[in-house]
């Protein structure tokens, strides 16, 4: 199996198009460390191919990574790393990474491993929804996996240790993607975060620390890795999810009785205006791709059912749309083509109002 | 025929949906009042009311204003004053008059007259397109059939007397309503403006005197009623109105061929929003109105050729929505039915990218 493949294909952790509710996605991730070595800042250059040499060699035939795709980052054109901090499958600081450094997917794209990012291992799981647990037996089969070939650096009192002290202990950091428009409209995530914050639960904007909510996306995750076993820390987690989407149901109900008029009119103009602009920015698309979410999820968008909305965020990031297009895009050609893929993805969906083709 | 059939009709001034180019409509109103008597700001009301008393007897038998309604303003509920208004038949002015003021208008309403507005007889005439020589033939000839009746104030030194000084002379105001986005994309307006300050020509919003150019709609009208008789005045005017158009052709080219993405991203956007919004500002209906027609006209709209923007501009108003509606409307309340109007209109209409029904 080779990377094309998975450049290509469709991430198998975005939803099915029949059920765009507040749960887009859960992912967890394990740091880990090989015992008696550097950690991967640390290391000499030499000792980090050394490393990545020797995990690579067994990483692509473990049972839960198989079929993989094993790449050094050197290997990849700046483009093929973007799409893979597109899809998730790599993260902000394995960008800049070159020799020595690499990650290992499964073809679904649901399992990976980073090498020699901050830690010597950055295990993932990825699933569509909330299923934190699914993610977590994913995460620890690998993680016990890659156990039987190597040994971590694990410390009785501490845990396993990490480059970052912020990971010491379980390592893992589990979060899950939610869309909470009706909380955004109704000004009522303030409190929200800030209750989070109390419990140890962080909440950022979609593409992790320091970034906005866009698009009304928001990822809550875990702060604390000490202290907590993962199972336990899952099932809280997955607990306080079901409590936000709660408020969040709630919240799209009172929008419904007090505001139909201003929730339909904003479902539809962002219908009308995916399906007819001609150039568009990857914040307005965004935007627009949440409100039409929206609306497909409250049935005021009749026959757009059979719309991937999440498919559409992740394809219309740069990147991706110029792996689409065969070429590098300048930002003007990249607006073009971006509106293009949606107007051509909902004219394919149907028309709303219309009944959906069967 | 009674005012109700004016009141739901079809104005005849509005151009037909096939060409909707620069030139929308033209009108001329003459200015004149009865010899020895008082204007009507200095006539007492019982003075007032005898004037309008006697001409309202032979007004609607004229030959140019058959077949006519003659209302008194005060039989008129407010609403109906305002689409007078909307309809361009009466003036702002005329909105606040009561008893002894009036007016008589031809059931196609492209000939009217005021009675008792500033002037004993404010005399109007408008057609579709650019067709001042026959708006003055119009009015003309209702000025001709008047003075059969009346005695006007005339000197011979300076013509029509009339209440203002600004009128004196021929009491002829000509005037063009344009549509000129190119122009105003190019941001080329400007200078245009000032040059017909300069030849004595004023360049005005929708709504006359002191009203921003939204739509991108501008009136052109003579400025000066004195030294010029009103033949040559005309033909002056509609010789600059065919320069201006030229020139907007040319900013609509030079858009097209520089920046025909962006064009056609905002004809989209505009046909996107008003085809599935379900709240709509004025404000926003007559821009996103505006940049349907320069769509339509640039031919990037296909199948809406059928769609006659200029009766959805007119239509629109808040007073026709209203008698549309058959009762008062709240802002929300218009804003909603004024969506709902223009979403039905455009869906009638067919879909751009179709070819047109035949």
């Amino acid at each position: 199996m080779n990377l094309e493949t998975i450049l290509q294909g469709r991430s198998s952790w975005v939803g099915s198009a029949r059920d765009p509710g507040p749960l887009v996605s859960s992912r967890i991730r394990l740091a880990r460390n090989l015992n008696g070595r550097f950690f991967p800042s640390w290391a000499e250059d030499a000792e980090r191919s050394r490393i990545w040499k020797e995990l690579s060699e067994f990483l692509p035939g473990l049972d839960v990574l198989h079929p993989a795709a094993a790449v050094e980052m050197s290997e990849l054109a700046d483009i093929d790393k973007e799409i893979l901090f597109e899809r998730h499958l790599i993260s902000r600081d394995h960008l800049s990474k070159g020799e020595g450094s690499g990650f290992v997917v499964r073809e679904d794209e649901q399992v990976s491993a980073l090498v020699n990012e901050e830690d010597h291992f950055r295990l993932q799981a990825m699933l569509p929804g909330l299923n934190l647990s699914g993610a977590w037996e994913l995460v620890d089969a690998l993680d016990n996996q890659i156990e039987e070939r190597v040994t971590y650096a694990f410390s009785p009192r501490l845990g396993y240790l990490t480059a970052c002290p912020s990971n010491v202990g379980t390592g893992m950091r589990a979060s899950v993607m939610l869309h909470l428009p009706g909380l955004v409209l109704l000004n009522e995530m303030g409190p929200i975060i800030k209750g989070m914050g109390k419990i140890g639960l962080a909440v950022r904007g979609l593409k992790g620390e320091g970034t906005e909510a866009n698009g009304h996306l928001f990822q809550i995750s875990n702060q604390i890795t000490l202290g907590q076993n993962e199972a336990d820390m899952v099932s809280t987690l997955e607990q306080i999810v079901l409590e936000v989407v709660e408020h969040e149901t709630n919240a799209r109900e009172r929008l419904m009785q007090d505001q139909e008029m201003l929730v339909r009119d904003q479902a539809g103009r962002a219908f009308g205006i995916l399906s007819s602009a001609h150039l568009m920015q990857s914040k307005e698309a965004l935007d627009l791709l949440s409100n039409l979410r929206l609306g497909i999820d409250l049935g005021i968008l009749p026959g757009l059912e059979g719309l991937n909305v999440d498919e559409l965020l992740l394809l219309t990031q740069p990147a991706h749309l110029q792996k689409i297009e065969g070429k590098p895009l300048k930002p003007k050609q990249r607006d073009s083509a971006r509106a293009t893929l949606i107007r051509d993805a909902l004219a394919r969906a149907g028309k709303p109002g219309r009944k959906p083709r069967t």
